[in-house]
C-alpha cells in the first residue's frame, strides 16, 4: 500500500482523491504559468539525475510488474511494451534532458500587430492548464509525457496502466525529485495512486479540473476515452498510413521508401499499411517492391491484379483495407492513377501519414493538396511521423483529430495561447 | 410548409434529414477545400448582391417574423435582436463583402523549416472541414457565419432561431444564390428546415459529419451544446470583464477608459462588469469615475468601502461580482494592488478580457503575464475586444477556451492545418 492509499485508511474514496488531485494540479498549473525556463529545466535535468541515480531500484520495479505481467499470462508484445532495460530507461533519462534543451515556448510571441490607432496586439503562448495523461503499457510515458508538459507550463495527473504500476511509480518518485530540486510544487506531475477502472472515469468527468486528456494505447481506451470525457481529447486514432507509387515514380526511390515505410519499425503509428501502386506500371513497379517485401520478411494481402503478379501474395478481403497490421503485413493494390490512390486513401485512411513517390510535381502536389491528413508527404517514409524527426525535440503523441493540434504533439503543442493589448488610453468609437 | 417539410410529406423524419444534410455537407467540404479564393469571393459577392435586390422580400419575411414575436408576447430586446431594417440589413451584406476582401487563410503557409536530412516541412492552412451553427435571435448569423465558414473552405450547417425562421430562409435563399453563381455546392451552405428543438439535439451528436459546433446564444443554449455535443466545439462563455484602475493610473485616462469600457453598448460580451480601484487612491481615482459612470446612467453595486465613497451606490452582495450585466451596472470594490485585483479577476472574472488602467509598465506587464484571459490589455478599453477590431475583418464569435481558438474567432481560426513533406527519396534510418 502507498503512502497515498494507507492515507485514505485502505478505503479510498476516489472521487474526493481525484478532486483533491484536480485541485492541487489546478494550483500548481498557476504557479508553473509563470515558472521560469530555467526552473523547468532544472527540475528535467535533475529528474534525469535521479533516474540514473536510482536505475537499480527502478529496474527492480519493472522486474516486479514484468514478473506479475508473465504470471497473468499477458500476451509478449504486451509484457515487452512494459519492459525496461537499462538502455530504454537511459533513453527515458535523455529524452528529459532533449526536453530541457528545448526552447521554452510559455510567452513566445507568435504574431505581433499594430492596429492603425495604435493598439499594439500580440498573440502569446501559455499554458494549457492542467493535462491528464491516460496511458497503457509503456512506463516510458510517465517521464515523456510528465517531462514535455512541465516544459509547456502545464500540471500533469498521470494515470498509467495496471502491468507497469510499479514501475511508474518508481519513475514517478524521480520526476517529484526533479521538482523538489527546482523547488517546483510537487503537484506539477501526480501519478494516480490506483489502477482502480473508475479512476479514469472520473478524470473523464473532471472538465473543471482538467484541461484536456492525451490517451496513449489501444482501440478501446481510445474509444472509451473519446465517448466519456467532458473536455478536449488529443485523440491519436489509427495509424492507417498508405504509400503511393505514382507512374512516374523513380523504381529505386520506390523500392527503398516502399520497405522502410513498412518494415523499419512495424508497431509504430507511422508504418505503411497499405501500397497503392498505378496500374499503367504494375510490372516495372509493383513486381520489384513485392519481391523487396517479400525478401524483408512481410506478408502481402493483394487484389487480384496483385495476386496475379506473385504467388506469394494472399488474397485480400474487404477489411483488408482498413486495417492496421502493426506488424509485418501490408495490403497492396493497383489504381488507375491519381484520383482512384486519393480516393482510395479517402475512403480507407485514417488522415494520420500518407506519402506519394513521383518524379511528376504536378502530381504530388495534387496529392499534397487533395489528401486530407495530418501529414501528406512526397517521395519520403510515413516512418517519419514522428515529433523528433519534425525537429520538435519529442512528442506526446500524433493527434489525427483536426482541433488545436494536428500531427506530433510537441511543446508548442501543448500550449494555448491568448492576447496581450498594449494602448496609450484608447476608448472603442 | 416548406418544399423540404412537404418532401417528407409533413411527418419529417428527422434523424434522416440532418444525417442526409451532414452527407452533403460533408461532400461539399471536400470540394470546398480546393475551391479557389477567386471562387468563395465571387459567391460572398453574389450574396451580398442578392440580398440587396431581395431586400423587400428579406425584409418582409423578417416583418412576419417580428409580427409573430410580439403576439407571443416574447421579451422587447429579444424582438430586437430577431428584427432587421434596411440599414441592418445593408450591414449584413456589406458583412459579407468585407468577407471577400479579407486573405484567403486556405493554403497559406503557418511555418516552414528544413531538416538536416533535407526534408522540407510546411505547415499549411487547411479548412475545419464542416462547422455546425447553432444560434438564437439575431438572423444576420446567417450570413456571417455562413460567410466565413465558406472564406475558410468548410460546409456549414445552420440551425437558427424559431423567432427568426422566416428571415433565416430568406437570406439563406441569398446565400444559396451566391453559390450557385460561383458553380459552388448549393451544400456548402445549408439552412436546417425545421426549428425542431430535437435538430439540435441530432446535429449534437452527428461527430462523424460535423467537425465543429459554434453556439452563438444565451446561457441555456451554450450549457445545452457543451452537455450533449459529441465534437469540439467553440465556447463563447460569458463576458465578465473587469477595469482595474491601479495606483499609478492616469485619472483621466482611467475615467475615459472605465466609463467607455461599461457603456460603450453595455450589452456586448466586451462591456466591462467589473471595476476594481486601489484603496490607495480611493479619493483620488473612483470617487470621480463613480461620478463620470452616474452621468452616464450607469447603476453601480459596491463593497462597503465604495458605497461610502458615494451614496448613491448600492450595496452589492456576494452573487454581483459573478454576474454579467448586460446592462447599465457595474460592480465596483476597492482592493490592496495588484496581487488581490488579479485574485479577484481569478475567483470571479470569465477568462474573456481584463484591462489595467496604469503608468506602472512593471505593473503592467504583471497583470498582463498573470492573469489567464483571452485577452488582457494594458491602458485601453475592453469592448476592442472583437474580431474587425483586432483586424480580423469578421468574426464569429469570442471563445473562452483554450484549445484551438481563444479570443476572436475569425477566418484563420476556422481552419486546422497539415504538414507538407517534401523529399528526395529519404528513408528514416
Amino acid at each position: 500500500m502507498t503512502v497515498v492509499e494507507a492515507e485514505f485508511g485502505g478505503t479510498r474514496d476516489l472521487p474526493a482523491l481525484i478532486g483533491q488531485m484536480g485541485l492541487a494540479a489546478r494550483d500548481a498549473s498557476r504557479q508553473l504559468a509563470t515558472a521560469s525556463a530555467d526552473a523547468k529545466n532544472t527540475a528535467l535535468r535533475a529528474a534525469a539525475a535521479a533516474i540514473r541515480a536510482d536505475a537499480t531500484q527502478i529496474l527492480a520495479a519493472n522486474a516486479q510488474d514484468i514478473a506479475t505481467a508473465e504470471a497473468a499470462g499477458l500476451a509478449a508484445p504486451q509484457i515487452d511494451r512494459a519492459r525496461l532495460d537499462p538502455d530504454r530507461l537511459d533513453a527515458v533519462a535523455r529524452g528529459l534532458e532533449d526536453i530541457a534543451d528545448l526552447d521554452d515556448p510559455v510567452g513566445s510571441t507568435i504574431a505581433e500587430w499594430t492596429r492603425p490607432n495604435g493598439l499594439n496586439i500580440q498573440r502569446v503562448r501559455t499554458p494549457l492548464g492542467v493535462v491528464g495523461v491516460i496511458y497503457e503499457s509503456r512506463p516510458n510515458v510517465t517521464c515523456d509525457a510528465g517531462g514535455l508538459c512541465l516544459k509547456a507550463g502545464n500540471a500533469v495527473i498521470l494515470r498509467g496502466g495496471r502491468e507497469a504500476i510499479n514501475t511508474n511509480r518508481a519513475l514517478h518518485v524521480a520526476m517529484v525529485t526533479g521538482l523538489r530540486a527546482a523547488s517546483l510544487p510537487e503537484a506539477s506531475i501526480q501519478l494516480i495512486p490506483t489502477t482502480d477502472r473508475e479512476a479514469v472515469g472520473l478524470m473523464l468527468r473532471s472538465a473543471g479540473l482538467i484541461d484536456v486528456i492525451v490517451p496513449r494505447g489501444g482501440k478501446s481506451l481510445i474509444a472509451r476515452v473519446q465517448e466519456e470525457a467532458r473536455m478536449p481529447v488529443f485523440a491519436h486514432l489509427e495509424g492507417r498510413c498508405t504509400v503511393y507509387v505514382h507512374a512516374a515514380a523513380d523504381l529505386d526511390m520506390a523500392r527503398r521508401i516502399t520497405v522502410n515505410a513498412k518494415m523499419r519499425r512495424t508497431s509504430i503509428c507511422g508504418s505503411a499499411e497499405t501500397l497503392l501502386v498505378d496500374r499503367a506500371m504494375a510490372d516495372r513497379l509493383m513486381k520489384p517492391i513485392l519481391q523487396d517485401l517479400f525478401d524483408a520478411g512481410c506478408a502481402v494481402k493483394g487484389d487480384a491484379e496483385t495476386v496475379a503478379l506473385d504467388p506469394r501474395v494472399q488474397g485480400a478481403d474487404d477489411a483488408d483495407w482498413d486495417t492496421e497490421w502493426l506488424g509485418p503485413t501490408i495490403s497492396a493494390r493497383l489504381v488507375d492513377g491519381i484520383d482512384q490512390a486519393i480516393a482510395h486513401i479517402r475512403a480507407h485512411g485514417s488522415e494520420h501519414t500518407d506519402s506519394i513517390i513521383t518524379e511528376d510535381d504536378a502530381a504530388a502536389e495534387q496529392f499534397l493538396t487533395q489528401v486530407n491528413s495530418a501529414i501528406v508527404m512526397h517521395n519520403a517514409s510515413t516512418q517519419y511521423a514522428d515529433g523528433g524527426e519534425f525537429g520538435m525535440g519529442a512528442e506526446i503523441g500524433i493527434a489525427t483529430g483536426k482541433m488545436h493540434a494536428r500531427g506530433p504533439v510537441g511543446v508548442e503543442q501543448l500550449c494555448s495561447f491568448k492576447y496581450m493589448v498594449r494602448g496609450s488610453g484608447q476608448a472603442r468609437p
